[in-house]
């Protein structure tokens, strides 16, 4: 630990950060101020971006500058993007060159993209220079884990090649950097997702993607930690859409009660207009249940099993594009199996409720129920399935498709089909 | 690339192992001999578990041992506890002590483990050693990445420190490892989840977490790629459970029909039971519907919304235990600020629903669906948060209180709560 005056304070900046985030405002500040400005930078950068912004308003103008020079680029371009304009202006201008142009290129980039986690500061020579020279260089400029990880062979900027510091520290002190070299990195595009960031570091397991744009210039890496990070946010988004909760990226914890009404009132709301149409199916087939009021007590189940017939479907093709385990392409063939598996099921479910069908309602209630049923869950599990790619195919996020959404809809095709069905069989 | 022959084989192992898969597998045996054995070694660890357990059968006690020496200890230890028993006999007596051993050790760790995923080779020395001592070591047993990026501190076999990389190159040669270590370095108990592992090293940046026992001793490592592929797991089995899939391992683009089929059936037929009681209430109300039949309009509704809003706590919260936001302790202060959540969404919804209950069956129908649903949304979220608590309390994986089994239940209440307040209201 650099500082002795905190006496006990945690080990750890992670640790340090929250136990700070307990605090009041100035006590924070006045804690801050104590520590030596690498651990500042360091624990500052670990706690909460709100609680980060109002620091930094708070704090004086040469204060911000130093802690933001100290911080790591990609946590210091994450700032930036919150502070309010007036704010980022006196911090340019407060600023040295160097991170001026690092924050002002980094900070650039969309959110969700490989070019909005990334960080700069990789050491970097050309295929000529030596094993040493190249350890020399990570020397001098000290970048953090895991950019020291690996050394990037640039020709006039462009990314030729990639050196595992494991290599540089196994071979011989004159090898050229060129023969060391992966000439052929996986490297990835800044505006590419930072989900696509994160499966090609999960696939090679690389501790650092090099990032480079079309004309092979690199830009800067995105490190796997940060890449976990993210893929952990993405995918707390898919649940939220899966559950028609608007997604927020807030702890839980914290979140307060005005957020989280707003998160979940729309959808809720909305789908009442979705199942109006449920009911306005009821309200058609009204004669019907008068007539055969038994058919209402296997409403619940029909509507309720192929709700679940969707949500499984959904669900798994969801996952399945989100990990890259299915790729677009692989609709036709998907399609195929799903009518086979879709098919077993139905008929399985069909056999399940027909003993249920004849206590009920006698033998033509148990056919009614048992066709419906076998129709719902195979027209429910391949719309389930193909509504995934629909979406994506349209460029829509697929999460939306799992979940109350797409059962809501499935309910009134529900509705509808089973009293279509009962009309035809039990007469007009 | 290590092998000509080859030719156009592509330059990273998983890409070459993917190509492989696609081979039969005489084929690809063929192929995997005329590799260098480390080349073979990394491209038969990237294959899927069962198509390695099948050529691991077909290869001759040489060939296999081979590979199996020249693989990670972690991928070694996986493929080890897949074999058949008479297998993995036949295959110990073939490896010499330290990989026999070796495996032994790992394999013994229940899945799901720290222990499970953790890796050993490791190099270590004492405290008393220097830099350029760690440094020498690290040249002569050559670890992989991310092994190689961490340097472990030990007295008599029990862990003292840990050492990074980075300081190591950036330390004078002579410098004791005792004052360059981290003294008080975050460590994992074998026996802890895998998804433990993969918290502690998103929190801390670990590019390795040190595994130890109750005695200190260092037992491996568990690498930041392993634990990521082990969260990537996790979090798909909790969108199976989510959606009453029964949780399976394998990639979806290659699931047979049996196994999806085993896979749904199970958790759809179970659920018509639960269905039975919502339909049996149905069935209590039968005289209620006649007299009443624009009642049966709101029934989709009502259900949905319910379930909805059930779904949408529960997914919040289950996903919020999963990340670590929230903790067990946090209950209390949650159920109150969902009380407030739950009041004004369900009365928002009431609000919602009442016009068009005035316009389908007049003014006290709007009061028994208004009462109705702002009940059933305010009884539904307490619910959906806390069940995630409850099974978390017993053991139990609090993934499944999301999704159609909790909606199920939510059902036979919803349809219980709006009968019995219409015929409060509407005279029985």
């Amino acid at each position: 630990m650099d500082d002795i005056a905190t006496g006990s304070a945690p080990a750890h900046a992670v640790d340090e950060a929250v136990r700070l985030g307990t605090l009041g405002r100035d006590e924070i500040l006045d804690r801050l101020a104590r520590l030596s400005l690498d651990r500042r930078a360091a624990v500052f950068a670990y706690l909460a971006p709100r609680l980060q912004v109002e620091l930094a308003q708070r704090m004086d103008r040469g204060a911000l500058a130093e802690i933001v020079t100290g911080m790591d680029a990609d946590d210091r371009a994450d700032l930036f993007n919150l502070l309010a304009d007036d704010t980022q202006g006196r911090l340019l201008a407060d600023l040295a060159p160097p991170e001026r142009e690092d924050i002002a290129r980094l900070a650039a980039h969309a959110e969700g993209t490989a070019g909005s986690i990334m960080t700069t500061g990789c050491a970097s020579l050309g295929a000529g220079a030596t094993a040493l020279d190249a350890l020399d260089a990570l020397r001098r400029e000290a970048p953090e884990e895991p950019a020291m990880h690996r050394f990037h062979v640039l020709d006039a900027g462009r990314l030729v090649g990639v050196v595992t510091l494991r290599d540089l520290i196994l071979a011989s002190d004159d090898a050229p950097l060129g023969e060391l070299m992966d000439a052929a990195p996986v490297t990835i595009h800044p505006d590419a997702s930072r989900e696509e960031a994160g499966r090609l570091i999960a696939r090679y397991d690389l501790p650092a993607l090099p990032v480079v744009d079309e004309g092979g210039l690199l830009l800067g890496i995105v490190t796997h930690d940060d890449a976990a990070d993210a893929l952990v946010a993405e995918t707390t988004e898919d649940f939220h859409k899966s559950s028609t909760v608007l997604p927020f990226a807030e702890n839980l914890r914290q979140a307060g009660i005005g957020l989280l009404y707003r998160k979940r009132v729309v959808w809720l709301a909305l789908l009442v207009f979705g199942n109006l149409f449920s009911g306005a199916g009821i309200a058609y087939f009204e004669e019907m249940i008068l007539a055969y009021v038994s058919l209402v007590f296997f409403l619940p189940l029909l509507i309720d099993s192929s709700g679940n017939a969707v949500s499984q479907s959904a669900t798994l093709m969801v996952r399945a594009l989100a990990t890259g385990d299915v790729a677009m392409k692989d609709w036709r063939d998907l399609i195929a199996r799903e009518l086979a598996v879709a098919a077993a099921l139905g008929l399985t479910m069909a056999v399940v409720v027909a003993p249920i069908g004849i206590w009920r309602g006698g033998a033509e209630v148990a056919v009614v129920v048992g066709l419906t049923m076998t129709v719902l869950v195979l027209i429910g599990s391949l719309v389930g399935m193909s509504l995934p790619f629909l979406l994506s195919r349209f460029n829509l996020d697929p999460a939306t498709a799992s979940g109350p959404l797409v059962t809501t809809i499935s309910d009134g095709v529900g509705v509808l089909v089973y009293f279509s069905i009962a009309t035809l069989i039990l007469g007009a």
